[in-house]
């Protein structure tokens, strides 16, 4: 299996969350041994050489594909939870989503000035939350800062948020 | 480093969630490394000979153990969610917590009766969301399910809401 034929496994739900979103469902990738397999290992090889010391993964599917990078390449784990689950001090950035206002925290030891940090999330769409959280890493001062996820919807353009100066990658471009 | 040195990587939060509860956080284990390491191979060799095929992982913590042993064991993982978050036809399971009732949902084509299912979460305390996935899987009539635990807080017995026949595994208890 290629990663390419990871496509065959992603579910459209049409019209979730809301009417005329067509949602991009991965958990009929996921729940397929050799298609997780091959996704964690083609993400992982996006990083092998890059001297990642933490991965933070954007609760909650960003956990998933965040913490067997994270594995693979032997360095930390970090969570970034919406607001009220991480139980120690905390960093914070509240956000605009389509409906309101949403909150992600970070740890306040969770990241230090030694740290190249990769944050990962399951699915970029218009930004918002990778943004936040991006702001956030970056105000604890870590060597470097990537960004990755799995699924990219290029309509959206939700790079445009980000610095020129990040580098981002995803898996599967739609 | 050995598992029982996993236990000096967890962090004691005193009056958390509320007053009197000792919390036993694990971002700071996670966030180390090697002890992610010692942790996710630890975990997964519990089950190599049991022929698991999906992993259930919690959300959200019990998404980072349960994706790391999903990849290491070659299965599938599947998400157990909060209400709304699937986007497919789902199956539900509504339980009791400390204040009110909380409800834990499975995709409905997720688990079938070729499977042998590994349950994960990061933590066993009073077993009220455990008891529910434990039912909702076996709704599936699947060959087999296992649970099992990063931490169990033996104190609180949360073993006994589960049915004698279910084998549960914890790495460290407390």
């Amino acid at each position: 299996m290629e990663v390419e034929d990871l496509r065959l496994k992603i579910r459209d739900i049409p019209d979730f969350p809301s009417k005329g979103i067509v949602f991009r469902d991965l958990t009929t990738l996921l729940k397929d041994g050799e298609s997780l397999k091959v996704m964690g290992e083609a993400l992982t090889d996006l990083y092998r050489d890059k001297g990642v010391t933490k991965v933070v993964g954007i609760e909650s599917r960003g956990f998933i594909g965040g913490s067997i990078m994270a594995y693979n390449l032997g360095c930390g784990f970090v969570p970034a939870r919406k607001p009220g689950k991480l139980p120690s001090v905390t960093i914070k950035k509240a956000y605009a989503k389509e409906y309101g206002v949403d909150t992600i925290e970070l740890h306040s030891d969770a990241i230090n000035e030694n740290d190249v940090v990769l944050i990962h999330d399951d699915l970029l769409a218009t930004g918002g939350t990778i943004r936040a959280c991006y702001d956030l890493v970056m105000s604890m001062n870590p060597k470097k800062v990537y960004v990755n996820f799995v699924v990219e919807l290029t309509d959206l353009n939700g790079r445009s948020v980000l610095p020129d100066e990040c580098e981002v990658t995803s898996l599967l471009k739609y």
